[in-house]
């Protein structure tokens, strides 16, 4: 008998079916007992005649076989419960469990739930997340192939840094220093130099920060894009406007039942997101809420203060800020008038989701740019050859997306959307 | 006036158009000149009155706009070129091409080619490759989502290796040393465990190996999926053999001109691929090939006979070889009959490209297994402690993305189809 998944088993009420997955709750009264099953696709209630068969050893959590007869039982959520006629432990619980995994919420603290994280993703909301992470790249990816941007897989193992050296992680490469990509920068650049045009990449960046913060991890997933023959950086701020859309419409379809479990309601993104440049958003801080102490950068009350002014303004959860500082911004940054730069910033719900901007695509002007910092123009060689041979103007975006899947469900800590964080104090599991 | 794409241009006779790109060709006839441009989409044949336009100083790879009148040219690919009104250099040439990009191959030697890797990717061969492995990750993707899998990004910093601490790259992770994982092989198993069932990631891999092959490099993208509740590995080799035939059907559509440039045939693949049992596939060798070397595994020479064999007499491209001693496979292999076990490698066109198996589930057995190889369980005890707990009898496969590309395309070196190769000698560009 093939196994079926108890979202399959609609429509064969008065079948006998074969189904697998965990023991999620156990409810014994008597002569007969609940077990409710946990697979892949979610739970189903099972009768137990316990004369006929006996589950007094069996333990929460063991995956189990059931075959059984489907009755309809308009009272539980599928519309329909399995009653038991035969039940196997495929594999047993040796111990007890470290953490209660069937509750609505896990009520362990953060530590315990990521020592145990495993464990801790048997429990349906926290499985959710990353259903719904999964389908954010997803989604990423789907939108942009459509509008002819192609996939790269860039090395993580990089020579140099993109910001001349600090932070990057040191690997022991043979006999060579070398260090982990703080970004796909360099690359994503130099791809649409080498006539993509249009590239993104899903994968990993390394920040050797020694701060720790709820915002910070030092592991995460970065969601890049960089495309060529631009006008300037109002056409990837357009592009990230239509594919934020894209992917919410999305994820909507696609993890319904997983956003209705995480009581989740997903923004709307008009047409437009609502844009301020830097020096207004600093105006506007201190205007409206007395906020001086900021002068090349907003620090996180600037972002959320930013953001509370633009939701009871414009009704958006978004807002763009551009035209950061140029010693605010890396050195191939295109510049702007009074010393600042064809940049943004997307915050979403009060904190930055996104960093992107126009690149300088002139190559006597990025070595002058990178001169000017006091970097060595040398050690930028890799990254620099394309730009002698013809390179577009171009620019992109990153998008943190453990930052965004965040914002998006309404976590506070970027662990709890991590799958495994690493952090100063974490490497295990 | 909005920038149309060469592939774009199609229906436009007799309409005045705006298209960007690389001068890929320049053909001056005296009065007249045809200068080729490349953009993303193709190549399209620019006619210029050079009375009226003066291109003496352009050079080839300059990136250019041009403003023209569509017309129809029966003998270009396109069907159609453009009568140049307008031509404007966006982007110039400042230093001589270190290699030519417009032959039809790259003339240069290999290791000139990855020295120069973004420019010799402008050429469109070498291009074309790289659309062709994004589009074989892309099907990937899109089968196993379509078969219930969920897209999983795990850590790459780990705190130890998955079979004991050999052929690790070291990791100066704060105060703690760390190491860049080989596979995702235990989070993947893991996570089956967490109650994803069927789980999938593409990411890098990183493999300290000091040999230097044609076949290997020591950072990859490995495809890799895991799935619980199977029978045995037979199931995860059906799913592989439905899935090859996916994304080869898949990019049979998506890069239909890419592997026309390439040249490139996609083998057919049956209802089911051929499989041989290890012991089986050393007597082939002895009986038919007098090749009486091998004992334990095959070797590149055993692999590419098995191949030619079954090529021969099956007329498949692809085997599996199954049942491999236990000697030669990692301890969380499923053990079999007479010191074999529950695995499978596959083989294309001679080449082991993806390596399977079903992996033990029981807790005791796994403890056992480690301490067989003389392991010590307490450094595995992350990965253990799912399998206390309830763990579903489960299997996958890792394959090699630049070795499924290699051998599809016919490139004999794994550098060849990888963006930006790391190997012993090489960590640049």
């Amino acid at each position: 008998m093939k196994r079926q998944l108890a979202r399959e088993l609609e429509g064969k009420i008065g079948e006998t079916v074969k189904i697998q997955g965990w023991v999620h709750r156990i409810r014994n009264l008597g002569g007969i007992a609940f077990i409710l099953l946990r697979d892949r696709s979610g739970v189903v209630q099972c009768v137990v005649d316990t004369k006929e068969i006996d589950i007094k050893g069996l333990k929460l959590e063991s995956v189990v076989e059931i075959i059984g007869r489907v009755k309809e039982e308009s009272r539980v959520e599928l519309g329909l419960e399995i009653l038991v006629q035969e039940l196997k432990v495929i594999s047993k619980v040796v111990e007890d469990l470290p953490i209660e995994i069937n509750n609505e919420e896990l009520k362990a603290n953060l530590d315990t739930v990521l020592n145990h994280r495993v464990l801790s993703l048997r429990n349906l909301k926290t499985n959710a997340i990353f259903k719904v992470q999964a389908a954010l790249a997803q989604g990423f990816a789907a939108f942009l192939k459509k509008e002819g941007f192609t996939q790269i897989f860039t090395p993580k193992i990089v020579a140099t840094g993109t910001e001349g050296g600090t932070e990057l992680f040191q690997v022991q490469y043979f006999d060579k220093k070398a260090y982990l990509a703080q970004s796909p920068q360099f690359y994503k650049q130099m791809l649409v130099g080498a006539g993509y045009e249009r590239v993104f990449e899903i994968g990993h960046v390394y920040r050797a920060e020694t701060h720790d913060t709820s915002r910070h991890t030092n592991e995460f997933i970065s969601l890049d894009l960089e495309m060529g023959f631009i006008e300037d950086e109002r056409d990837v701020m357009a592009l990230e406007t239509r594919m934020l859309k894209e992917i919410f419409a999305f994820i909507k379809e696609e993890c319904a039942r997983e956003l209705d479990l995480l009581e989740v309601e997903v923004p709307e993104i008009g047409d437009e997101i609502p844009s301020i440049k830097f020096p207004e958003a600093l105006e506007i801080l201190r205007q409206e809420y007395g906020k001086e102490d900021l002068k090349m950068d907003l620090d996180p009350e600037g972002e959320r203060l930013i953001a509370k002014y633009v939701k009871e303004r414009y009704g958006s959860e978004f807002v763009f800020i551009t035209h950061y500082p140029q010693a605010k911004r890396p050195m191939y940054t295109m510049p702007a008038e009074d010393g600042l730069t064809h940049s943004f910033d997307l915050l979403f719900r009060g904190l930055e989701i996104t960093t992107g901007g126009q690149r300088i695509h002139d190559y006597e002007q990025l070595k002058a740019s990178i001169i000017s910092r006091g970097l060595s123009v040398e050690s930028f060689s890799d990254y620099l050859e394309v730009f002698k041979f013809g390179m577009p103007p171009h620019g992109g975006l990153a998008i943190g997306l453990e930052r965004l899947t965040g914002q998006l469900l309404g976590y506070k800590n970027i662990r709890q959307t991590t799958l495994f964080p690493r952090d100063r104090y974490r490497i295990r599991p």
